[in-house]
């Protein structure tokens, strides 16, 4: 799928999600998200929730990609270490790579990052199952 | 602390925590979230993020039912199996069990439910770091 | 299955498990690894990987009580914390509880014990990939 | 420190270890293990224990070259996630980056191969804790 389609796949099925599609590739995706006040904790950081939500969310945006408009592949898993502090005042990116396509379970790794820095704020591993109903 | 004073300080600290605390007790604290059309997923379903939320703040809660009230504390990892859909119609509830309470790490199991279900929809274990601030 | 057929399947299939099963019982088993030199390391500690293989194999050991005999059922993630130092002189006991067992996944938390100690040693949690084979 | 002192504390403090440093390079280690009998499961593939032993020694490797002989650094969380069946005519090979190397905590991911294939067997992400004895 073209990052095209995936920007008018999210806009019409997942109106709620609140990311911009950045760029798909050769089994990758890179999402990026606006930081305002709601995504902030205490001592002027991105709450962790904000950073799990995108890394579930790149690696969605990877498998669609990768494998086409499957709305029901679902999370089974996911695993994910907090690095450093992110910055309040950047947008927060999440880059995706799939390390395994399999007929029932894909698995990819997150990288998240404050925007404009080296060093990952974040990493996560995560696996979705994708329904038989693909087969069709 | 008791159940008050973690209220209290939720509603002081965290007024964007959005979760009610059911109880607390030895190394242990049982979070419910009100569930409305924002948590929701095609296909009827709370979306994934709002149960990783969820984990989280059953063992933030646990964390500071124990040692006391150590707002910098931070999530270092979190590990979450999705087992079940569940109920777009009930309330969440995350029940937490610390397994170690350690001088630099706190390692905590959380069981994820829809309200009224014996099975759990999530399971998730995480681990916070205690700075140390803490000792002073 | 019941734990006899388990031992004869596991001395006819698997002659290098090193482990005993204690009990089986509903979607849990219980087995146990006495210590040896070559598991020890510096310090007078129980190995990790030590720690790691008796979490998967209490895993293999309560899904194919469940489920029958699924020699191909494969682990397809482990999540793993250390909790505290093992004693050389135990043997080490991993008790596993499974937390759903669906058609192509089965997932199970398991804590490890130095035997004769309350508090856990370490905890996992892991899943396995059962094979449509089983279905036939 | 250099490969050869690695290669130097492995034979004088771990003799049991069983894998070979194949290079250290900033913040990276790539180590080798020769597959025998012992370490195959049914169906000819290498056993998922010994896939975790060197997802752990990897990281192990990594840290003592980057911040030198903490005999006493101990792994505190793995995450792994098995990716594809390994061959078991071939060396299996782990390549771990850290990915922070904090005071208290270093993380790394861990790419594991069957020599001379390009997708990787497996991938972990795991954390050690560094004693303060360190800082002496």
């Amino acid at each position: 799928m073209t990052k095209e389609q995936l920007v008018s796949f999210f806009s019409n099925e997942f109106p709620q999600a609140d990311f911009i599609i950045d760029s798909v590739g050769e089994k990758s995706a890179t999402i990026r998200k606006k930081i305002s006040h709601d995504h902030l904790r205490p001592g002027g950081t991105v709450s962790g929730p904000v950073l799990m939500e995108m890394a579930d969310a790149a690696l969605y945006v990877a498998i669609l990609s990768e494998i086409g408009l499957v709305a029901l592949a679902v999370t089974t898993n996911l695993n994910i270490n907090f690095l450093r502090k992110p910055s309040s005042q950047k947008d927060i990116i999440a880059r995706c790579n799939l390390i395994k396509v399999g007929k029932s379970l894909v698995i990819g790794d997150v990288s998240i990052y404050s925007d404009g820095f080296d060093e990952p704020v974040a990493h996560a591993v995560g696996t979705y199952a994708i329904p038989p109903a693909r087969k069709a």
